[in-house]
């Protein structure tokens, strides 16, 4: 078989093309049969006329979902039939109908608007609509300019484990893994990695899963999802990080102008605008603001609220015409062990959030690179320093100021497109009480 | 600090630039202190003059490992003192020393030869050797090979979860995860998913961890792996997807030779040619040549000893002049239960595995994709379809005839270069009684 996708047909109009694809729609009209056929590429009307006999049995029986491999005729549509979009131009004259599968009767009609569980219960059928391989497609694209983008800066590419030995942050939520005999954990984040391996590469990064045993079952939150990091030797301060993340949001941006404009129209969303540079504020400026503009009193408060994220993105927009603030210096209680406390602010860090369209996407900052330091932040953290030991050989032995961000893809693709449940833009999301099916029931 | 990379020293001789990297060697000869400083791009030679001052007096206290910032002037050395090799034409003259980090006594003298069991002890130290570093650098062009070749053919990148509902594959040895109240586990591969994601794309890729809870410990296994996956829809048979992966080999060895030919220079390997087209035997057709060329009777087993894939690939050498060959046709009894029969040939499946070098690299074949085939494969490996119930729907709602490969990142690593044991080709080996540091030690 030499195939045709259904993208090229428009160049082929008057020859007899083979396509294969999904029976997308099916209709009689008294002896005429439509179908409509899907494939990776797109969308096609054909007709199959009684005169060609067999294939017309064939189309008789075949329901939505069979997939099927036909022969046939482009037609050019006479000019008043053309329609817009896709292949509106031709229809297909169907000569010839293979089954290649036929498909039980499916469990709802197609174009039926699904509540959230039936559309996660259905998800080999449900992701097959055209709205849902948008999202996905959008997510493949920024998962590929991050990539591109740090490669291009000679960032190097490292896999981190997701099995740790120990639960070495504390207080996030962690995974138990039976080993063999011992406990172990699914690993939170690839930080410690990334650091060892700032002292071996200067600069790299990483795409894998991450695990949170979080019990919230909310909008925002999944239990596992999967984290863009990238971390760097020789920097500043938390400027330098910043700066590389500006940079990578604007490449980002004009790849998925480039490669996803189609998709983005398609879900109602806009492209977002990345500022040449992004303005930032302390944690305690966001709050005078947040006080003044909003009346909200949350002075000395160590975080801010999800309402405090959605009024500085406001403001931001207002005063910056930025859809992107970094908020900076969050206290050293409520950060990561390893976060670099600011010399000149003491008490606050020179971490950030990066919020955009109300919501944080980002986490990021410089890192204590002083294994005395180092040690000293464990200890006050009340974990133990022993249990880091292998951690902490990256700075007994020499490691640069550095520092880095890490993102969740997932809520970075439903923060761009606009969708109001992270679950939506997870392909199979893992949650409290479902793994695929709901654990309940599969018990 | 504007900072030059010690790759481009050499466009600035005669000039002062600032540099910063660690210390690789420092060494005393009488009043000239000799420092060679190593950064991501390369290493220089430096000396600190006595009439520095202030700068000799930090060279005298910095030691291996520590990272330091340097302004110095780039002088070209005379002819005869030239040496071959990276910046062997220039010597950095120190005029100033920044400490950025200092460094504990190392545990053992640089170069010595470590076995195993302290290399991996010391990670965060010994990765930063240069063949180490070198590894690493090939295995990320690999995985960037993989995916820029899948993504040129139009493959969708997909996410696929980790953490999975039952152990449904049966067999492989899985990790259990204390998921809240429910048990589940660690997936072993990403094939349901990606299965499923031909029912949406058609055609899709996937890079991620997998892991197995395998009991060996050997030099071919580790527990957790990175598994490079494809799975496309519309294909013929199993020799659609040998045909993928061969031409997915050329790429990824013709990218091995512009990216990593230093590399495989440094570890004395030898990049691989790739045939046009790779040859490929049925597992009778090969046992019989085991029989006759190398006197061993293995007819009628259902797989390939190690010492049997040995000589296939010495025979595919000798006979085909090619380093890779393609076994298919392994029984059904030996393969997964989504593996599809052969009509013309019962009892065998297209399947194949790809050997390279005397080992296994690519297990692929075409999968079954008739739903009420795949419900009866399932029972007659001795499962209940209902716990398949999620990963059926695909099949219950149109799947066309599809088939893909998997292969490990870290096995294919250690092949292209020649590393005996896989340990040395992932970055943070994960084996029964060791998860950075042994298990038994951190109890």
């Amino acid at each position: 078989m030499k195939r045709t996708y259904i993208k090229d047909l428009k160049e082929h109009i008057g020859k007899e093309v083979t396509i294969a694809g999904w029976v997308d729609v099916r209709r009689d009209h008294g002896k005429l049969i439509f179908i409509d056929l899907r494939d990776m590429s797109g969308k096609v009307q054909m007709v199959v006329l009684p005169n060609h006999e067999e294939a017309h049995k064939i189309a008789d029986t075949v329901r939505d979902e069979w997939v099927i491999e036909v022969r046939g005729l482009i037609n050019e549509r006479p000019d008043k039939m053309k329609k817009e979009g896709l292949n509106g131009e031709l229809e297909i004259e169907v000569l010839e109908i293979k089954v290649l599968s036929e498909a039980h009767e499916l469990p709802f009609e197609k174009d039926t608007e699904l509540n959230l569980d039936t559309y996660l219960d259905y998800l080999p059928l449900t992701l097959r609509a055209k709205n849902k391989k948008a999202i996905f497609k959008v997510q493949a694209v920024i998962v590929q300019a991050f990539r591109d983008f740090l490669i291009k800066e000679n960032f190097m590419e490292v896999q981190a484990p997701k099995i740790i030995g120990a639960d070495a942050e504390g207080g996030a939520e962690v995974f138990e893994v039976n080993y063999f005999e011992n406990k172990t954990y699914l690993a939170t984040s690839p930080q410690f990695y990334k650091q060892i391996m700032v002292g071996v590469f200067e600069k790299v990064f990483s795409v894998g899963s991450v695990f949170r045993a979080e019990k919230h079952n909310t909008t925002r939150h999944i239990n596992e999802y999967t984290s863009l990091d990238f971390e760097l030797g020789f920097i500043e301060d938390h400027h330098d990080i910043m700066e590389i993340e500006n940079r990578l949001l604007i490449f980002m941006v004009e790849r998925l102008k480039e490669e996803c404009q189609t998709e983005f129209d398609l879900l109602n969303a806009e492209i977002p605008k990345v500022p040449e540079k992004i303005p930032f504020l302390k944690l305690k400026e966001a709050q005078l603001i947040i006080e003044k503009e909003f009346g909200d009193d949350c002075l000395g408060e160590p975080d801010l609220e999800p309402q405090h994220e959605r009024w500085l993105c406001e403001y931001a927009k207002k005063e910056f015409n930025s859809d992107f603030i970094f908020i900076t210096h969050y206290p050293v209680k409520k950060r990561p062990l390893y976060t670099y406390e600011d010399e000149n602010d003491e008490g606050f860090t020179k971490s950030f959030d990066l919020l955009f369209r109300g919501i944080e996407i980002t986490t990021g900052g410089q890192r204590i690179h002083n294994y005395e330091k180092l040690v000293k932040a464990i200890e006050k953290k009340g974990l133990d320093p022993e249990k880091f030991s292998f951690y902490l050989q990256a700075f007994r032995y020499g490691m640069p100021p550095h520092g880095g961000i890490g993102m969740g893809l997932e809520r970075l693709t439903a923060r761009f497109l606009g969708i109001k449940n992270i679950k939506e833009a997870a392909l199979f999301p893992r949650e409290i009480n479902r793994i695929d099916t709901l654990l309940s029931r599969s018990k």
